[in-house]
């Protein structure tokens, strides 16, 4: 049995870990830690848990006296939160997954400029491993620090991958426009994610200035094997759940419909969780699930290729993934744990 | 492995039974049947399940020709429409579970003047089950052939039964004010289902004559062993899943909200699916699962308890009871496939 | 010109009045306030109103100065906080429509009781009119202070008055079951009205204990003439506007639907607002305006009475009531600005 | 006063014409007419409109009958519906407004291409105009036969317009994602567009095959001076209303965000209905209103410039467009009957 722990467990993110946790057979959850909610019961928090959880929050102090009792974090904090506790998991040889984004851009000043802060440990930003399993698998069994992706740039480095690999579109044409459900701005109490201003609207934000932005550039220009820069819009729909990535290319010569499912079929034949779908996804498909459905249209007229991936933002998003990258971290079958279909409606 | 066979697999609670018993580990799915798609992969019809569901779905025709083939038979379809099949898996020794109407009133009469038809297998109704394991459990493990229960009749029966085995409260009084999430309301066209028809309003139906009150009465009657009637007023919300059920009584004489309580735990000390809580309860705590959460409240001012129960319409309100009852009809464990935490938000 | 000021501008329900006096015909607004936008233009906060209100919210020192240039002060607070400027207007000859609890409740002990506050104002207890103009029309037309009724008891009273005022029930049995969408909790920033955490969710709160219960009782007692003691049960839906009440009473003597009609069609023949309908109403028929549409239920089975009001919550629920009182106490025609039909859908 | 008809009064674009007339106080309803529900009282349609309006819907071949008493026909029918009923009242001398897509495209074999069917009244398609005001004011003064723009190319097209005339962008970059509420796909019975279906979802749907497409190019290539070929994404989201279309072009050479938001001021300085924000808009700011609001974002790292436009799908992308062009038509004031706030929340 691996033996965890949580920081940040009653955010949306963290909840949906020790959601996923608890079915998964090969862990043991050792400690749930919140910042707001320290002291109380984690089903007080989260009632739905209740009679399966009996686990109280510790604070971080506690987290501290902990941390050599289990094999792997895992971090939910805002940005900027988890140098401190990361370097001492890492010191005590205690494997880190961090659901936030500070190890994800491997250029200390494009995180300077886009979050606004100093890095803190830019020394293991060499070996920490940006966590998208059907990109990056080798790397992922090997390494002691996982940055796992945003959820922005997994549905849209995911619908992107094939088509960069493989040198289809102009990189210079990439346009993404992705729509989020609400969960994925967390649990905090603000006015602009209240249920009477989102329901009943959908808003683009962000435009031009998103913070995933350099995340998905990092890991396509990767790809790709050269820089690229790219358009990304972030909307938000009036739902709980769920991102769809509407992704945009100039096609660099004529290809095919089939010939193009074709070769995404092929990159993600290994891919247990990504589904080359026929039709076009609806984020429904996946929802709730570990899930990526892709959906892929020749535009003729336009000699663009659009692409279009869905996924669950809590779960292939976050907290899926996550798991995902533990079990390939700790050599347990991929999918342990993440062997769902979504439940309808 | 229990061989099992689904009569209207394509909708709500049919496909929600398909989703269930794809994670049970004592099933086995021998078909799909299904009115309007047959012939068409049921990954056509819920896209959720392309790569996990390859069945074709068959129709009526095939399904008697497999009938001899399973343990088995689910039923969800329209009041009126089940009773030929079911006499045809009887007569081969095959277990039916109906989700639909047609075997819940014992009196023939009252089906008529209800549901507006004559019943046309009198002779089953006499060893047919209600099946509510937590009152009947005894009985559905030797039935043949189970009427599962409706929706709103198991939350409302759920959070009564207490009261009136105890006799604490006037019978003569009991409201139940009852709302829904609109997949209660199926999976065909209609305009008055329609997205912008439900959602941002709330509204009552079939005020005094919706079809689920003599079955709440006839269950409540047997509890308190004279006949009861009441009244049943649902509601549809703008949600996909989930009923509330908030019911009134008049209590008989005095009583702590500790020792109603009490009485309450103590009654479905068995259940594992009931939950007694401290609090009023909201249906996402149980939304996705067989659960149902019970609340209470002592109002001393009127004298009334209130009494609120929350269910997952399409689970305790309907496939997942039919999983129970099955697990207990084969002998299985009762929560076998059903034991999971609402995934929040 | 009736120069008014509100107080209190940036919630919604003093939002809702910016909205209706922007199309009065006969009102001016001199100022806008808020607590905590003051120095901000009003449609920074609403960018709806962008080019269509150019105010900048003031402070409450600043609308002190300003008092004495208006006619009328409308006060959207929170109770417990309008007592101060109240005193201070109706000293200087303004007069004053309170949109909140503190001039509702007739009985300083009640107050005290359910609000947990010293009545600070105990003199103009006498004067004030509880301003629910079907019921109190004259006495509006005369006063200096109106308690502007709560969305609830506004619904509930309404549903309730003819049913008493002609003793057809037994004041007794009364349990109104009532359901509102989410902007009745307000504008504030709060974890528990976040769109992740309403959406797909129904639950009841404050069972047996809201504020609203002595509100109704009080004006209930009035129309019957005895104290009535009743139970209350509010639910939270997950839509923006809209109340549902759903009123039960357990009839005196049996009384047929039809004559039932006509008693509500004679009780309300000259309230404009109150729509006496032939089918049980949705909140949507009555989205956006200032009306209240009547159900009506005889169920024979059970000797009870059920009454089903739609009101919107925001506008009949508080700033339309507000106008309308406003209307009848300038002598206005009662309907000027209000006269308009839901948009659908 | 004009007397006026309106075919296809039942559906949601012709329902809300119903509204917006009723209001408008130079304007008669002479006839409201349905295929459905002919016969029948508009209000039994929809009960909102309760003691507002008494008429009855016809059926068409009363319609005709009627045709020479009325100055201004309303069609909102489907596609191929419109040709008969149209020849007829334009040889009565009677103007058109047609809200479906029959007069849209100028070109036959574009008509013929992307809607399956023959045009049927070619003669008719050199002096009938589209009925953008803010483009075509002129001629929409001196016209018989408006037809009214789609939802998707009214939001899209005054989005781009001013990139176009201008030359700001390079005309074979223009991507335009768009997004709708449900209400866009009608009020016809139909399992796609159940509440559960489109609950908790969102999907692209006619991707690269959108009928809309065509019209967007055709006016925009208008705008520019030559044929424009551009990408169109339409989406379904969980709202009852309103339309974001997030439009992107390549610059061809830098401008700045300042400047670029004089050149949208002065491009639609006599435009009473749009507003250049200087945030980005959201549907519910212009939700329930004729307005169409803007925003701008130059993105200097891609070199991209992004629009996002806002409107009400059914107001100003149908039938308050509608009755804007109705009053220009009729020499009244362009904003009688539709100077108002959106509703919030």
């Amino acid at each position: 049995m691996i033996k965890v722990g949580i920081i940040g467990s009653t955010g949306y993110a963290g909840q949906q870990l020790v959601w996923l946790l608890h079915r998964h057979r090969e862990t043991k959850i050792v400690f749930l830690s919140s910042y707001n909610y320290a002291g109380l019961p984690f089903s007080n928090v989260y009632p739905e848990y209740y009679q399966f959880i009996q686990d109280l929050c510790i604070d971080i102090h506690t987290v501290e006296k902990k941390l050599s009792s289990i094999d792997l974090l895992f971090i939910a904090l805002p940005h900027g939160k988890s140098f401190a506790i990361t370097k001492k998991a890492l010191d005590l040889g205690v494997k880190v997954i961090d659901l936030g984004a500070d190890f994800r851009l491997k250029n200390t000043t494009t995180y300077k400029k886009w979050y606004g802060l100093n890095h803190e440990l830019p020394e293991f930003l060499s070996t920490s491993v940006y966590g998208l399993p059907e990109i990056n698998k080798k790397d992922i069994k090997k390494a002691n620090l996982i940055a796992n992706p945003g959820c922005y740039p997994t549905a849209s480095i995911l619908a992107l991958a094939p088509l960069l690999k493989h040198k289809i579109i102009d990189p210079n044409s990439i346009i993404i426009d992705a729509k989020s459900g609400v969960s994925g701005a967390g649990r905090k109490a603000n006015v602009a994610t209240l249920f009477a201003e989102c329901n009943e609207s959908i808003k683009a934000y962000g435009v031009g200035c998103h913070r995933h932005t350099p995340e998905i550039e990092q890991e396509v220009s990767n790809i790709y094997g050269q820089d690229i820069l790219l358009s990304f819009t972030p909307h938000l729909i009036p739902m709980n759940r769920g991102i769809l990535a509407t992704c945009y290319g100039s096609l660099v010569e004529k290809i095919s419909q089939e010939d193009l499912y074709k070769i995404y079929e092929d990159f993600y034949k290994d891919g247990y969780f990504i589904r080359i779908r026929k039709e076009i996804p609806q984020t429904k498909w996946v929802k709730g699930t570990n899930l990526c459905d892709i959906g892929i249209c020749i535009d003729e007229r336009t000699d663009r290729v659009i692409i279009v991936s869905a996924i669950d933002n809590l779960i292939k998003g976050a907290a899926g993934q996550a798991i995902q990258n533990m079990n390939i971290m700790f050599d347990i079958e991929e999918t342990e744990g993440l062997k769902f279909i979504s439940m309808t409606p």
